[in-house]
């Protein structure tokens, strides 16, 4: 049937997806309604916000996602969601404050930028662990 | 020998990379044609026309790919890769479509949307059947 | 305990990860330096140099990350390590050459290009040796 034992990692990262789709369409909107013409991605200072707190999600979800799931690999399905979750917090309260307020995306992108460090030193403890596991030495 | 079922999902990933790879190729011809010096991105519109083909495919490509592969992993690789070609044929048309004319993006675009969105709506419902069958209650 | 079997890849992937991240601090601190306030990515050239080290390396991974673990799965874990480690050191290359002079940012690359076009070859031909093996005329 299924192969896949993660399923906290997953629904996490659906949920992920769906942050990302509002965004994709919140760009799509204020392209329409201020009047940018592709290829330009400047000229209009609410745009710009549109266009920045999506591709930044992007920038971030680069390094989340794989710390996520080789977490969830390499430690544990449970504790790599748990993180996740907060991270998805975190980029909810960013997105949210920068487009009301670029000068407010602090909190938000802070708490993300801690989740995802836990999940690199996660994924990273579970590494050696299995390394020690499976070296010479065992 | 591998571990790897999911040959279909694969097989479309790997013809995916080689759509970015073009594009990347475009971006970098583009890029001395016009003679645009890194690291502008911008003074030239044609130029900004294959580096937003590029880079909007990578913006996709952040949900697309989590997409297709949940969707392998959680209901069917068959049915993943059927979505994942359709999402490849579109974001073609796409990238063609709008380097020829950026008014013109707009169905290649949408074809991907449509497929992007079935694919995270069939990684949802095999979620949702994995964790009944995994649930206390069955 | 764990079922990821391939360690190598997961290390390489963990210290893609590390690149990534001193790369996200990197335009934070030349944001902060040179005074471009969000939504803002232009206006500097040194910050511009940054900003465009950064999410090169995310549109090159983009590429990377999927073809490496495709090598990995459908070939060998120590391949696709071998060949992301060369990635690896070729996009540090380009990021130090480019933040020092972008005219410098060519061997880097093109290091990477080769690395990452080894790795989408070793995907595909591990999956036709998958494809013969699983064939109905086997």
């Amino acid at each position: 049937m299924s192969n896949i034992t993660y399923i906290y990692t997953a629904a996490v990262t659906l949920m992920t997806l769906l942050l990302l789709q509002v965004l994709t369409i919140v760009v799509a909107q204020a392209r329409v309604r201020h009047g940018i013409k592709a290829p330009a991605v400047t000229g209009s200072e609410p745009f710009e916000r549109a266009f920045r707190v999506h591709m930044n999600t992007i920038e971030q979800m680069a390094f989340f996602l794989p710390a996520m799931w080789l977490c969830a690999g390499l430690l544990s399905d449970a504790a790599a969601a748990a993180g996740g979750l907060i991270w998805l917090i975190g980029r909810s309260l960013y997105a949210v404050s920068y487009l009301n307020d670029p000068a407010k995306r602090g909190p938000g992108a802070y708490i993300a930028f801690l989740a995802q460090i836990a999940l690199w030193l996660g994924a990273a403890a579970g590494l050696v662990r299995v390394a020690i596991k499976l070296g010479p030495w065992s």
